[in-house]
């Protein structure tokens, strides 16, 4: 978060000398930082999926590094929400609840990142009785921070 | 690289019964893939940047975990590029040269992910003389990359 704070901080030093667009930009480059992230976090995931379904042949090495991608993804997902980066910065799925509820949110971003911390460990078995039912736990995380913090359409 | 295989294999399969969409989908899904990938290097570069130019306050932490996640992204640029995720299956910024030249592509990506990791432990020092050089380095093996690979316009 702290690294989030500097971003804000130099946009905004940068504001005084060449007006508010430095700081608007900085919010619209952290918009389709987190829209990337969750970019690639979806694209991994999609392919776990798939494994886990069985509509894919399970590859060991190919689902470790994915779990660990999400889980690396995890860790990056409050950089990408400093204060202002709302829908008045740009469209965006971000409800207002992910400011204004701050405590709630970092609860289910620290949710995610415990569960895909899990995953990773789950991924390292090989053994799907331990990756399946973590995969699942996983996705809920997602689900469970979506439903609150991110609405279907922009707004 | 076996899990853009898997990938593509599995589109391919899906193809079977739905028609050839499920292939376009999934070459689409890479090039969306390898753009947010892109995008989240290029935050990170961005900001380590402005620390490494001061100006922004140059912080350890903050600059470990980036050089961190600009290393994770080395490491999937190359599932980024099935083929046949050309512009043929959407506008894209890459260059048929990614496919025709694997080899030369793979030695840059190699360049990059090897700089990038170098970066990781000149990060770990918090010695701005050894980070300096080697921020430059990994900046010089984007370039070199985007130069043969990475055409200014989208085709």
């Amino acid at each position: 978060m702290r690294l989030v704070k500097f971003a804000v901080a130099a946009a905004l030093g940068l504001s005084v000398a060449v007006g508010s667009f430095a700081a608007a930009d900085s919010m619209t480059d952290a918009i389709k930082y987190r829209q990337s992230m969750m970019e690639v976090t979806g694209y991994n995931f999609k392919m776990m999926a798939a494994m886990v379904k069985k509509e894919m042949p399970y590859n060991k090495a190919d689902f470790e590094k994915m779990a660990s991608t999400v889980h690396t993804m995890s860790m990056l997902t409050q950089d990408g929400f400093p204060k202002g980066s709302d829908s008045m910065a740009a469209p965006t799925h971000a409800k207002d609840a992910v400011w204004s509820e701050p405590e709630k949110f970092n609860k289910d971003v620290v949710a995610f990142q415990k569960a895909s911390a899990a995953l990773v460990v789950a991924a390292k078995t090989g053994d799907m009785s331990q990756i399946g039912p973590q995969f699942k736990e996983t996705a809920g995380t997602c689900k469970k921070c979506h439903d609150s913090f991110r609405s279907k359409s922009e707004g």
